[in-house]
């Protein structure tokens, strides 16, 4: 049925949508989701890959959290773009998640593109692409289906939850949702909550997909267009962010793309616009423009102490969970007090807590970069709690 | 001959442009504005507000150089949004830029939207609004611009050049062009290039622009159409720079809009969303889309130690101008250490200077706040420099 309404091409632009390249749990109508938003989304299905063993306790599961842009492919070539996977500095054998000793779980968000249910799936009750009929969904519905899937995997409690930036929202709000299923927790350049200025740029790059008029309200897949010059204006914009001052002024200054002098025009004249140029046009090869406001209305939401009346510690009260907490010098996007903040809230609710800020001058991308520091503290980290955990190396 | 190629309500967005309420300096073929590009503009204008008197000797004239995107408008209602001028708080008499001692002149920058010649201007050769076909300017040319208008207006020397951001920009251009011609300059929140940062962020909001059909590569006058939703969208971004973190923390926090509970939609849900919204919206009611390219373009091109092999102390040699350099502790857009390498290349220079770093959260655009500190500073500035230069108040 949905076959016949769309495009050629844009079975194409679905084919990881619904037939992805990983393995997808599949959750029927007696199996719905239950939303914050008030609703159920029924069916739905999980994309996820694994990489490692689960040892025969089922003990040794360590769930990887994607950020806003990221997906499941974590340690894998990336189906769409044939790139690697976005954290093989931290992920795989040998390495700080080490997929000799643990049995790694990397599921995609829902609400993304990559093979969980989202906007641009098949809502089966019209059959055709959600759109924005897709119901606004949170950090703790995301939480939700991950918790769906270890039930579906039978994995009762994971060794460790791990994510950076929208993965550390994940991991935090794991902690709190599901206490007794986390043993580790490891929210790298993470808050508790999204600030005014997050939200804002948030809000600039929902209204540049929503101004370009391909979005047509959202209907673009079923219509046959693309709002790919707002989307990859939203990315440039977010992109900035994830930079440092200084990582951009170390990486390209004031110098010219391939020529000596100004053109003297609105060519990309500087090194740093044709590389935020080729940042927007490369995300819309891979994501898709619904997800985007999804995913980032979902961060904007996040705000784990208004359960508790604002007070943070109430969340964390009680908590046997071990956490390390880790954020970078110069991350201005989820700066170093929104950690100390996770910190001191956790030590308030008298939790095992370990702190690190990390001096780096990368900016809020450096979870995903290499930084030695931050591999040595993820390693020495899951050392300690595995001995604890009994698991043997 | 244009009035037959432009649809009637374009000749209501034009009435600013071509004939502004304020007063017009007219340069005719035969004195052309040599531009750094290589070309010259001729004829062109410069549409100019003055206030307060010139004295007899002609020695208390005070250059008010604008913001990107501000206007002559300093301290009168604008005439297209009917509100008080930019400058209120500073200019005025009694104030501390005061129109009962000096007299104060602020002319539109070339390449802007508000009298002074620019791309929405008519192109006299083809009969329409030059679009792209208007040169790139840069703050040099601006400057060079003024230095015309004080020729037209019969003034030699300044007793002094003042302005923030872009407008810094124009003033420190000025200490360096024309250094016997500025007896004292005072730079707020300026910087003497633009870092990688700065560009792109600019480069966002050129793309935003062009993303929008309506912009038809620059010809949207000619057209009938206007660029509305992606000159908003830049507008947003920009907005986002000039305030501080902390600023958008105190005045919206994560406060809904008009709203207990969020909504699960695409709504304005948050007040710093409905915010960003009006910012967007009211700026394109007042300004071109071009004249935003342009403008953006100059600041990215600013490199003022780059006629001096990157020197900047070579710049300031032998000045004998007063320098007051200003700048905000919150300001992350052009942070204190911009200001500090203006004060370190002046003291290089052995110029005569004195530098102030206001401790404020307001965030770049403290210089057009309500800011007691920079008040008194800006007072006892130009009350010394006005002695040395023989001013009686």
């Amino acid at each position: 049925m949905a076959e016949l309404r769309l495009k050629p091409d844009l079975r194409d632009r679905l084919g990881e949508v619904e037939n992805p390249h990983s393995q997808v749990a599949r959750f029927g109508l007696d199996q719905s989701l239950k939303l914050d938003a008030g609703v159920e989304l029924a069916p739905f299905q999980i994309a996820y890959q694994t990489y490692g063993t689960l040892n025969s306790a089922r003990s040794n599961a360590v769930l990887i959290c994607h950020a806003l842009t990221g997906d499941q492919h974590a340690v894998n070539v990336h189906p769409v773009t044939g790139k690697p996977g976005w954290w093989e500095t931290m992920v795989g054998s040998g390495k700080p998640i080490d997929t000799d000793r643990y049995f790694v779980i990397c599921p995609n968000v829902v609400g993304a593109c990559m093979g969980t249910t989202g906007p641009a799936s098949i809502n089966n009750k019209i059959g055709r692409p959600y759109g924005l009929d897709f119901p606004v969904v949170t950090i703790r519905d995301m939480v939700r289906a991950q918790a769906m899937l270890l039930d579906h995997l039978g994995i009762d409690m994971l060794f460790a939850a791990a994510g950076g930036s929208m993965g550390a929202m994940q991991v935090l709000q794991w902690a709190v949702t599901y206490p007794e299923r986390v043993f580790a927790a490891l929210p790298i350049a993470g808050a508790t909550r999204h600030s005014a200025q997050n939200i804002a740029f948030h809000e600039v790059g929902r209204q540049a997909v929503m101004a370009d008029p391909e979005w047509r309200g959202g209907r673009y897949l079923a219509e046959g267009t693309n709002p790919r010059r707002g989307l990859a204006v939203a990315r440039m914009a977010a992109h900035i962010t994830y930079l440092s001052d200084a990582a951009l002024h170390r990486k390209f200054g004031r110098r010219f793309q391939d020529r000596a002098m100004p053109t003297f025009s609105f060519d990309a004249d500087f090194e740093v616009e044709s590389y935020l140029r080729h940042q927007g046009s490369s995300f819309v090869e891979r994501f898709d423009a619904n997800s985007y406001l999804y995913l980032t209305r979902a961060m904007d939401y996040f705000d784990l102490a208004a359960d508790y009346d604002g007070v943070l510690a109430e969340a964390f009260r009680g908590t046997k969970t071990r956490f390390c907490v880790v954020s970078f010098t110069s991350d201005w996007l989820f700066p170093t007090s929104e950690s100390r903040a996770i910190v001191h809230a956790l030590n308030a609710g008298s939790a095992r807590v370990s702190f690190a800020e990390i001096v780096t001058d990368k900016g809020h991308d450096a979870f995903l970069l290499d930084e030695p520091e931050l591999f040595a503290i993820v390693r020495g980290f899951l050392g300690s709690a595995g001995a604890a955990r009994g698991l043997t190396g």
